[in-house]
């Protein structure tokens, strides 16, 4: 059982721009459409979990429901999912661990950890597995970042890095839980 | 003429943690000591350029003066080099693109830009063409940022990664100038 995160962030670990801007994270022309990796890990994947805000910005996309897996909102504030979503997705509160069991207990193994606040809640309880982090190499300034303050420092190993594009690096990152 | 940084932050893009401590930047072990391209990158720059702090951890340091190439430490108030270093390093101030071409002209084109504070000063002005990041796989969680708010995004190219120790990786950017 394993919580994931694929992610791409600026050189200085911005996930938006000072304005909330993400039009630098599709800047880069990409003749040939490389999805840089998404279908495989998607396919790896059994459910998502993703903040409030992540689903809400999915939801106005003006494009058809993105996703082929289970969807599970983390909200304690969310009163219903909209309801052309309502056999999509679904609302879970709670404490993260308890939302994690239940999650798995209903088969889903492989949880792709979506959205900035989320994946930091999962961090500060140490719950993140594996980080897939594509770097849009940017130094943005300031914005949204993806890190924030963490209890204890956590330790990780990089075991892939692939360049795409000739550009934009994407580096793989694993959870050791023994010190390393 | 290029002005280089070659430098390690955590995956949260600190350069010391929240006690001003680096101790996790060599706690990986290294057996059979690689260097992770320090002598490459060393034996391609023609001098350093330095802040007070790095200057003044350098001098700290209970081991031989670690550099064959020309330092210049910049500060506004350090009055004198100490006069054992006084054939290794000298004192510059002023505007950093004047600092610049003063030394391009004394015949060091390939400068290796140093410390926190000094890079951040030169990518506020847009004064760096390279930058090698080498990422020890921690999440600090908290300490002192690599990089700060900067007045305009500057673009990169990611053009090499390599991975060291099946567990770090150094990712080589280079300054697009012209839009990406």
């Amino acid at each position: 059982m394993k919580n994931k995160v694929f992610i791409a962030t600026s050189i200085d670990g911005f996930i938006a721009d000072k304005n909330g801007g993400t039009d630098w994270l599709h800047s880069i022309p990409n003749p040939d459409k490389t999805d840089m990796g998404y279908e495989k890990f998607m396919s790896q994947i059994d459910a998502l979990i993703m903040g409030r805000n992540t689903f809400e910005t999915v939801c106005e996309f003006d494009i058809e429901w993105p996703y082929q897996k289970p969807v599970f909102v983390l909200s304690n504030n969310l009163p219903e999912i909209p309801i052309k979503y309502n056999d999509k997705a679904e609302i879970v509160n709670g404490k993260l661990t308890d939302i994690i069991k239940e999650i798995n207990e209903k088969g889903y193994s492989n949880l792709y950890i979506d959205g900035g606040k989320t994946i930091q809640g999962f961090l500060k309880e140490d719950l993140i597995d594996e980080m897939t982090i594509t770097t849009i190499p940017y130094l943005l300034g300031g914005g949204i970042p993806l890190f924030t303050e963490l209890p204890n420092r956590l330790g990780f190993e990089c075991i892939d890095s692939k360049i795409y594009l000739g550009k934009i690096v994407q580096n793989q990152f694993v959870r050791k839980r023994q010190s390393i």
